[in-house]
């Protein structure tokens, strides 16, 4: 048993040259979107899941990206319902989201 | 196999409020150092080692912290010569450092 559950860390970095990175997609905004939904939901706890700000996770051209720690599985996302169906079926359930998963 | 070998997060948070946290133990800086020594060991790569930098990972009193992911190991440690350990033994060698190991 991990300390979290699954504990998820977003990519939130900002490019200085312009280029394609987390931030230009609203990744701040969205992570406070899940992290403010699992408290809701009371899923926020030891044993349960943690939602994390992180520099840069290198998938920049892949992005908005996050990973979902120990299960090491890799998504990207573009709205408030990814997230919701991320948080559901993954955070929830226990259940991949193949759709929205990048590859490993 | 997953994306990184090992990722590592670092807890930098400051807390307003002068309570304990990792920002006050130099977490940034000893964060640097040891992104520096993958780099110099050629560690840092996709399916090698990735050294990130993260939000308040929420266990203040027992910092500073780090996680190593997928692994689910988190650790404490005060100084270059801890790191260097949880680098040669854990992130190369596979092994755990069990003197600067927390609880799950």
């Amino acid at each position: 048993m991990s300390y979290y559950r699954h504990h998820v860390f977003f990519c939130t970095n900002q490019r200085e040259d312009g280029s394609q990175c987390c931030a230009q997609c609203g990744s701040a905004g969205l992570r406070d979107y899940l992290k403010r939904r699992t408290k809701e939901l009371a899923l926020a706890c030891r044993g349960g899941v943690r939602i994390n700000t992180a520099g840069c996770l290198d998938r920049c051209e892949e992005g908005p990206v996050l990973v979902v720690y120990p299960d090491a599985v890799w998504y990207t996302y573009v709205d408030q319902e990814d997230l919701d169906e991320i948080l559901t079926e993954h955070l929830v359930a226990g259940r991949v989201v193949e759709r929205l998963r990048l590859p490993d």
